[in-house]
């Protein structure tokens, strides 16, 4: 990926929220960066509570933020590098039911009540652990694999989106690749991106199908870059080995639509392809990951290999 | 898995069948083995030509089958090993388009035709590569990877369920991982099973986006196992280190709710867990992976990494 | 609607059925007919009992038929006039809870058990009701409204659809309109087109969302029309003031796209329209009904009114 | 319906917007009036322009408000009366395709562009034709049948949602029946409830299929009336003959589960059913009708005849 990013002094930002936000919108920054700028701030849980357990905002998902990039304007993109993810809490808690939307309608009959259940996070061996758990359960040492749940940024004609949900400008996705190493360009829909994050889980399975990851308190380092004029439709990103698009809506089919048509045109604007050349590369090669299926909208994640993308035409 | 292989003479079959089907149903068996039997087939293409390029049957999907299995009733489950699958002609084809139900309803305006296209497998190096690429994908130079497109057995209650679709009872399900080392187990519909398998594909991507994967003629080499008394509602099955449950309806979801209960129910029955502790496993562990989302019937499997399994309490 | 029905002497049939079938499917007639001839038969209920209450045949909803049109082929259409339908017994049944899947997903925990409930159907009256109403449904005397909840031809291809669900050739569509005045094409998929009907009510809502209507038996007379080289993709019907196509598959949307593209596909051809005109006449008027919302495959309505309607330029 | 009008004086307000909005959200009123209190205002048409063709504000849909309530706080619903809903533009406009969503996703490939074109209203007869008529559609002249396109409060939590959509709150709802003689209640998110209509359309189809009602300016008065301590999760309303709720959600199937869901709590906590009562009233009575399949959001109207409601126990 060509970075945009400018290659003069940037700054690093230790950014300590005192207040918080339960939704993605336009709104007065709490920072202001230059591209390039690093951000090292920690994150409330999703229910608002900070590392010492302490109550310091409202439910859903509370973001830090936002964060005015200076220069972004509606037609950019944000990338966002996500360099360091660490639980700073030693707990975390779950849900002790699967949600009633995953499961068979007739089976919701079944269901046990969605309690709180706690868990251990073991900071110095990171691991994830039920604190009490059934007979079951003892083998469930789950390595710890800790990512952003909710991010984005301000979404762009004066909407302003709950931090429940996810559209073109990310939020609630709750996707398992968004952990250290991943960057993720969101679609910039107001002047300065206005960026917001939060819900970071310890751990989490595929598509959040209790409702809940492993949710915990993070210190997130994350390099905030403004590409100019890469105009996108919904969230692109990368990881060490491939190159992915995130759909989020309604029903799975459809988020899965979105995903697969913003990376045909990526495939087509930035690597050459034609739509069949893209029929013949995704076809035989395409993966996709569920992020949600619990949230208002769900999210697919569509990706590909590096190895299998040509160079791209304009790298030159 | 327990396996209840009879560990008396089993037997090898080569069978070569003369004339092949379309739908899934009850009809005179062109085989009968025993449980624990060895079969030897060689596939037809999707559109029902063979390895040396003969059309010998029709589309969709013509199925070699179906092989009666000694003492399988409805209540049982069939168990079947894929032990080798090879692609035997050096030719497989795709289309030159996504389907238009997996990109947003408005792009379908800008899709190319639905040509064939050639792909050469290269039997030798074991890779699979367009035969004659465009500049951007002369990368594409893919390991051959290959699988079975459809298989299952005959449904319950005198249903003849089309080989371009899939339910219950297996069928076109276009998974990836129904490739050598796996095993899957289809609740049995009439009595003999009646299994019937085709459709191999040397290469695919998720979904089978395109229509189709490298459709080609395979040599395959499975065993079949009479599992008795074990009643699922949905296949499932085993690779190295996970187990799995399939669901297959439209929308995704809806093939979602099914895996995920068919994978509840089964972690409740073998492995003793609560419907609390499956939703504390499955929560942070499940894996998702979609099979097709082309054909009329979606498929997505639930995994779950071995690893993470108690062990079965009726395993002593 | 031009009629391809012979002008000839037609026949009327009095069909007592000794055996009854769980598919739509390829299989040795009952009874042959000729084109234009009029059929006269009594159904069973959805359970399979009569209407002296013996228990004939087994669940889903058992068939009367299949009755064999001389002179039907695939590429024709089978022209089904409902000329009357009435109750045959004085009660019928209901189920005591709504679907899961008509409600949103949690709620279904509030669910009470699905039993059976008997109502009263008075013949002398032609009225409806709970046979032991709670004093909140004293005044629920409903209208006897009969109507065929199930009936079509066997489907192409081999395939056995279990009478449990729908598809091209019809099925258990669960529509209202179904009833005497509307007349319904299928199209043909084998050889004498092989038609089936059962599974009266003498009531139900929109969509079947209580899983049944009031399930009772029927004495019904219908007149089977051949319409050669009609070809047509889904059923299309017409009442006293409108036309309409039915789409069936989940989901609802699904559904509604198949039923919307067969009504332009047939205001193209019949009526003269371009995509635009149909758009135009279509946007401004359409009117769409859910059938059921509780089967395998959800049923939707998409009907038109006469009064607007072109005169069919093949009609001069 | 028992309504919580002040029978005090109440007020009639010409209100004439000089802005207008694209998001139902918090914001300064342009309007403050009293429970009971009639409103008078005139609404551009959905792309902007008022009654003498001038564009006065943006797309999507921009609307006139808010106005406030007094006295209305979350946790009550706001009930619109819509006495009169007259077009004051000879004009009005549509577009020349059906969505692509509405149809099969192959179909799309047909479809003609999304041209717009121009309908007279005709004030003197309320009819509405197309202005340049294709030879098939000379016959097509309609009923001028007014109504609301899009109107609601804002929503609760900071969210601002795009009057393109809708939700809880209402928004692009789409429904033909919101025409003079309706009301609708909508649940209070906010202080004021802050009250936003326009988006008026002279005719329309179910569905919006063509993405467009006939598109004009009309001239609505409306009474406003708080119902105080009335908690209701999604539109609820009232026409002649029957009462209804409305479900905003994709895919249509989830648009179906809130409307019924909320008409069952309603019939529960109202009229004194049981969810067994509730299953046989709307099982053998319940009436769909599609709003809109055009929108983000898709809108299900849920409905049951008056005639089939039990007395309302608390209305002694």
């Amino acid at each position: 990926m060509l970075s945009t990013r400018n290659y003069v002094l940037t700054e690093t930002h230790r950014f300590r929220p005192t207040n918080w936000h339960n939704v993605f919108a336009a709104m007065k920054p709490a920072l202001v960066v230059a591209s390039g700028d690093t951000i090292i701030t920690e994150t409330l849980d999703a229910a608002g509570t900070n590392a010492r357990g302490e109550q310091k905002a409202n439910r859903p998902n509370p973001m830090n933020g936002p964060i005015y990039v200076a220069g972004a304007e509606p037609g950019d993109a944000l990338r966002v590098e996500i360099l360091r993810i660490d639980p700073v809490r030693a707990t975390g808690w779950t849900r002790a039911a699967l949600s009633a939307n995953v499961l068979e309608p007739e089976y919701a009959r079944n269901l046990p009540p969605r309690d709180v259940c706690n868990w251990i996070i073991d900071l110095e061996t990171s691991t994830v652990q039920l604190a009490t758990p059934p007979a079951t359960l003892k083998q469930l040492i789950l390595p710890c694999a800790p990512m952003i749940g909710c991010f984005g940024v301000a979404p762009a004609g004066g909407v302003a989106i709950s931090t429940a949900t996810s559209s073109r400008n990310g939020g609630n996705m709750d996707y398992r690749g968004f952990t250290a190493g991943c960057s993720v360009s969101f679609p910039v829909g107001v002047t300065g991106a206005l960026f917001f994050l939060g819900d970071c889980h310890a751990a989490q399975g595929d598509g959040e199908i209790a409702g809940t990851g492993v949710e915990t308190c993070c210190d997130v380092e994350l390099r905030l870059t403004l590409e100019k004029h890469r105009s996108i439709g919904w969230p692109r990103g990368e990881l060490d080995d491939r190159i992915f698009t995130v759909g989020n809506a309604r029903p799975l089919d459809q988020a899965l639509q979105h995903a697969t048509t913003e990376m045909v045109v990526w495939l087509k604007s930035d690597y050459g392809l034609s739509d069949s050349d893209a029929a013949h590369l995704l076809g035989q090669t395409v993966r996709y990951e569920v992020g949600n299926v619990y949230n208002p909208a769900y999210t697919m994640v569509c990706s590909i290999a590096k190895k299998w993308l040509p160079e791209k035409p304009n790298q030159v």
